[in-house]
């Protein structure tokens, strides 16, 4: 299935969910003519036809085992909710060689559920995860370029088939994304930081600015400057999100704890006035804000 | 000092703090023409004089007699915990019909330090709050547009009087700026909210990801991707928001309470794996933020 030159190129291929990661995948392997007949399934018919007319995929099909039939490779790019029953149907539909993949923002829980689930195709399933989409949702919003310089973690466990996490890798690298490999708990653990955790903060954050706009109306006004960036997570996709939180609970809820400790603390700080406190709490941020951002300009985003 | 339609036209101003805000007002009225001379006040001559450079004033000094001598507006751009100090002399400085702003993110505190220090110059201090610049500061980020389509707030108490008002107004539109007026209590309530609070957040996220990262080297490569937006605040100005922090303790200890308490909230929703709390959480949060992305459309930020 692969060339000597690690290229990804597949005959047939279905993206089980065609939403913003699912329909950009589609449409990356299409524009680098990496697949023969890419399939998307999903349960709306106009999101699906509309995901043909944006070319993200060739066909489509609300039945499943029409849609995978003949699949060299199944990425499942749903909201993680929903992967434990569609990978039980898997095991029973995909061909003894289809090599499976998925797009869930959490990956421990996806894990353990696709060995209680996928049987014999266990093997061949490579968990993964592409850090890209942001506060956009929905096919309209897929582009080609979405993964281009971005990362995409692979978790597989010991027992995944080498040949499996070649081709997968060789899929990612096909859309421009920077391969990291590690395991799903640190995977999990990481993420709830950098990922999970400041999603929160902005629901918390405009969930307080939704409250009290009622009276204050000049709230969005004033919203509109420096608030905008920091609750642009906020935007997105609440079903995705319920799902992760609901997901990666632990880690979350460790993470939330950690947060909760320092916002205490800066309160205290505040509260006591006590200047050389805040400002060295400052200085550490605005420090560590600027190495965030020379990896960004080292090319973690491109 | 103003012609009928309103243009601001002075001879002679002074900017008291030539940092991100202050050399931008300066660029902005010079490149409208609307002052024969800028006089640039400051401690640093190395700032003083890259503000010359780069066409922020054409004049500076070290001492604030000789920088306010003959100025008929006076613009106190400084980290909110330097006005009072400078109030207490501009108060001895300034010519009898000199019309003193300020750039203070906090109001309050402000015009109780103008009224305690300013004597009879109170009547001709215009309180205000250009609501721009974000995480960027210091003299080399200044810009002649950094105003334009953004709001600036007035906060004059009911003695203030009208004809510089009016002046300062003007002074600001000539800047691109839309004008707001509230009382400084009010202002100091919305900003809490809108602008205090979410850099607290920020400034705690950051720090939980730098005590993390020494273990965690792929946090920084992570926070590349989705943390990037909301914890780019965390890189503004550390006095400046030392000092915000001091002066508007009340209104952003409030704010972090209930912050606080919704953050509890939402880990609750987790802890109990509430899936529709969460949901219903997020959703309310993706109506509120589209309602900010409307008003930002409708060109609140031009």
């Amino acid at each position: 299935m692969m060339s000597r030159d690690s290229k990804f190129r597949v005959e047939r291929l279905t993206i089980v969910g065609v939403g913003l990661i699912g329909g950009s995948v589609g449409r990356a392997l299409r524009d680098a003519s990496a697949v023969t007949e890419i399939i998307g399934y999903g349960r709306n018919p106009v999101h699906l036809s509309r995901a043909v007319e944006l070319g993200l995929v060739d066909h489509w099909s609300t039945v499943l085992s029409d849609a995978v039939a003949g699949a060299e490779v199944v990425i499942v790019a749903t909201p993680v909710g929903a992967m434990p029953g569609l990978f039980q149907q898997l095991a029973e539909l995909v061909s003894p060689t289809c090599i499976i993949t998925d797009a869930g923002s959490v990956k421990k829980k996806v894990v353990d559920a696709a060995r209680t689930y996928l049987g014999r195709s266990m093997a061949r399933f490579v968990p993964g995860h592409p850090i890209a989409g942001l506060e956009q949702s929905g096919v309209e919003a897929a582009a080609g370029g979405l993964f281009k310089g971005h990362k995409v973690i692979l978790t597989p466990t010991p027992d995944t088939d080498r040949k499996a996490i070649a081709l997968i890798s060789a899929l990612w690298e096909t859309t421009g994304a920077q391969l990291m490999n590690m395991s799903p708990e640190r995977h999990d653990r990481l993420l709830a930081l950098t990922s999970h955790l400041p999603h929160m903060l902005a629901y918390a954050l405009v969930n307080l600015l939704a409250g009290q706009a009622q009276d204050e109306s000049e709230c969005f006004d004033l919203a509109a400057g420096g608030f905008y960036d920091i609750s642009r997570t906020a935007s997105s996709d609440p079903v995705m999100w319920r799902d992760i939180c609901l997901h990666n609970a632990d880690e979350l809820l460790a993470r939330i704890d950690e947060y909760q400790e320092l916002m205490d603390l800066l309160a205290a700080l505040v509260r006591s006035r006590d200047a050389e406190g805040l400002e060295r709490m400052f200085r550490t941020a605005r420090s560590a804000r600027s190495r965030i951002e020379d990896r960004r300009k080292d090319g973690a985003l491109g």
